[in-house]
């Protein structure tokens, strides 16, 4: 909650560039003595991957991780531990030349920073949510009492599953792009985890959701829905969505996200590689950043009231 | 973004329960030199009190703000602000002796903390609003560039305007309660307020929204929508609602929050007083929060940019 | 860490000036099912107060604490503890039109802040430190684990505690102040608390001493001494004061801060009340800041490595 | 003033263990459009290498620092400043089987994490000062107004300069240790940076100086000779050191640090290499950690009161 940090005692920073040398992640405040190896953070990567699917960017670098510290004999030690990812496959040179991109980021970085990296989105690019799956990786050892599964619940506004490939195909060939919902379900979360005002659990996961690139909107259970019900159904729980008054109540937790369609289609003339549907990536990204959101208010919530609490 | 207290540069912290003696918050980071006196900040907080019309809740404690520091002669000094509020019309003997409330944060409240405090919701309440408005009239004066404004777009699934009071006071006869959803409209950021990743300017006012007490989602722009439409629309801006990559655009931020009922009905048999919508009086605080968050990125922007950046 | 605020997980925040209507702290992190009243922070109070010697400044206002949240039915409930005294005996007249003092803030505020509050040193005045008592005793009840004991051990240069006395009496008669050297030991703290960089609890506690107003160098262990040792005498644990690599041994922690003469002496013509020795009332208020340090950093180190870590 | 992240608003984290792959730095909320280029850095890593005289210890790895984000054409663009320095000749193996070293933090480490890496010292070695001087090399840049200059003034007791190379010698050649004290002064730190109570500048000199191993004590101007003078010496801010009340004065900043001797030295018995005086290499850690503090306060000044205040 930082400029690139994020976390109040569990806090990971992320930096590098869609088409700098590198990227990767600085997690700081992990226990001690929680068994972490390359293996258990590559999985996650591979399957946010970009060119895993037809349907997604013919982006194909391998996304190997690389822990350069914090690990000693296979167990975390308790200090930070830096995880590095390569560019192997960047081509700044797709971008060289190229005009602002509407509905790109480009535009409001150079009204800020007065400076312009035009390489595929600097840190806007999808790019930067691979530190956060490598994190986020990290985070889940830390919660394993947890479990955390994230799906697309709709695609182009449709909720038919089966006709989704079907629109990203279409989306594809016409040079468009597709937004989509993405819903997550943690279970398993105590009931006593989270804060009551400004630290709340449900905060702290809108925070973290809507800081993924393209995502717009941040529902917890009944969310807008909420809005156009009557008391009578609060009375059962129906709308918490597993949080009331920032604390989790040990029900299962229900969050869901809108990624806004890519602006950069064909039609504009870019040549950037792009997803047809940034969202049906988003799953993996969303799952990171709620057991990054879990391991802090885990560790949060031992330091106020400890182990028993 | 620590519990209590919200902000980078720019923070605030807020104190108090529903039924102690007073509450109040803290402004710490406040530029000095600004002309303040408890008269800007006063109208604010008449705006927001319960009991304004009939069909909200009765509780009618004048809610007088003191500035208790952080100003001399009229100007803000740069040292913190104390503002205070006291709690003239607290009946805790209403709460005493009574049942957890279904869907209320007691029970969540005792898991975490094995305490239990069943005085008007504690830190839970509406009441702690209060506190955020008085902050966010400061808060208001160190963005003079910006206007804010907020109002109610829905209330109990309906967006039209002339039923609402039909449809509150029908829910207040039936002892239900209603959701809203609020919109806010900040005219005149400057583009280049913000940040790219986790302090984007989007992820901060999501926290900020969803930090309110019965807020279940928050939207930026097209916010949901967006995931419905395809990327020739993102195109043209229309889905940004004024901020792209976390940073402002320059254009209007278009924001909505959605509010849940309050769960605790006549129809539960809880005497406590409370309001049959209590979206209705969220605008003031909608509107608290946005100013509270633009004055921080307003520093923030000023620390990393200098002040022609 | 911030503006006003100290700590990570248990923060408190100070607030208010010497010649205003009441200072105050918000505690806020604070461990729930804590036993706490006034009565358990007024003893502090009185001790650190002004006038409770004839060597000591004659403002003798009474220093009533009073807890305006965060305590119900006598146990704290894990929500900010609003902890205000009154400033009965302010008498702003005293600096009405005075000139700048040579040696005091004034005039590094008036660069600062292009503000002016001349009434008694404003934040950088001996009465903040008040604050920082109060907050403190809540500190204390979080560490009963722990023994924090502070007293001057050199005075005007002499380390002979019967000439004390008599020193301060001359500088008094002379309009002259002297400076002392207060030492704390806390004992029972923990193997293990602190953490090995920027958060080492020896940075902390120098943070934490060196903020305090007139504190111009701080000890660890043998501290400068240690700098004229050879190894030999460092392998011995001699040197250490209870913490190594910024965590402790479990041995007492040993600490020195140095606080310089307070400059406005009557030798000047101001008519302020001011101590001759400052640094005699300054072993609560290091006391206080221990307290607050080694709170903050049981329930950190709780935080990363639980109850049992 | 995180786990291992300092700084208000500029802001870097340090990572990696003495003898691991890497070791390294992440520098966000630096201003862009900044010349920075890894020869900006490469200059202060090598007057802080172990080796590069007969009196330093004998580890020689070059310290090749790397760039991998934050910077665009020679500019740093805004976004985090990712700066790594490969451990190119690590020997784990010199400490293989070895005994905790007594004055070391080895045991404190493993009472706290309950895991223990033997390898150099983990995060508590001095390899882990050449991220610091990295990111400091960073943080001169945003500060061209103020020059830095750090020097040992006093060596085993001694502040003849010219007998410490015997003195040095002497120690080495019996497997004892000396220790040092180091002063800097910062000239050219306008009037005003600094801020009044917890982000006092001497505030966060103590810990940035303290954070430091092998620190064990901090003085600002006069420091404990302060408290051996009488007010009317205040007067003439001698002893303020160009700080008072938390604010620059203008007038150069004055900082000494006491550094203790290494402990493991020969006589017990360790292979690894250490120096005979960790202090001598101080000077260049002291000096980054010193332009850390005041690019952050430059900042931290310029978000509050604009570049004008």
């Amino acid at each position: 909650m930082s400029w690139n940090s994020f976390g109040h005692v569990f806090r990971f920073t992320t930096w590098g560039e869609s088409h700098g040398p590198a990227i990767g992640a600085v997690v700081d405040g992990c226990p001690p003595g929680i068994a972490l190896a390359e293996a258990d953070i590559q999985p996650w990567l591979d399957e946010r991957r970009p060119g895993a699917s037809p349907l997604t960017s013919p982006r194909r670098e391998p996304d190997r991780v690389r822990i350069l510290s914090g690990v000693f004999e296979g167990l975390t030690t308790g200090t930070p531990i830096s995880l590095t990812i390569e560019n192997e496959d960047a081509r700044p040179a797709d971008y060289a030349g190229m005009p602002h991109r509407a509905g790109h980021a480009d535009r409001a970085y150079e009204a800020k920073y007065g400076v312009r990296d035009p390489r595929g989105g600097g840190r806007a690019s999808a790019r930067e949510t691979a530190a956060r799956v490598a994190a986020g990786a990290v985070a889940r050892l830390v919660i394993p009492e947890v479990t955390i599964a994230a799906r697309p619940v709709e695609v182009g506004g449709s909720e038919d599953e089966a006709a989704w490939d079907r629109l990203i195909e279409a989306a594809q060939a016409g040079g468009s792009s597709l937004g989509a919902v993405v819903e997550c379900v943690a279970k398993g979360v105590p009931a006593g985890w989270g804060a009551p005002v400004y630290a709340k659990l449900d905060a702290d996961f809108a925070a973290a959701l809507m800081s993924i690139n393209a995502v717009k909107a941040v529902e917890i259970g009944a969310g807008f829905d909420a809005a156009r019900r009557a008391g009578e159904d609060n009375a059962g729980r129906a709308m918490a969505g597993g949080i009331l008054g920032g604390i989790a109540t040990g029900e299962p937790i229900v969050l869901r996200a809108a990624f806004k369609p890519t602006a950069s289609v064909a039609a504009l003339g870019v040549k950037g590689r792009h997803d047809p549907c940034v969202g049906m990536r988003g799953a993996p990204v969303v799952e990171a950043m709620v057991a990054l959101v879990l391991a802090d208010h885990k560790l949060l919530h031992r330091a106020q009231c400890g182990d028993d609490g």
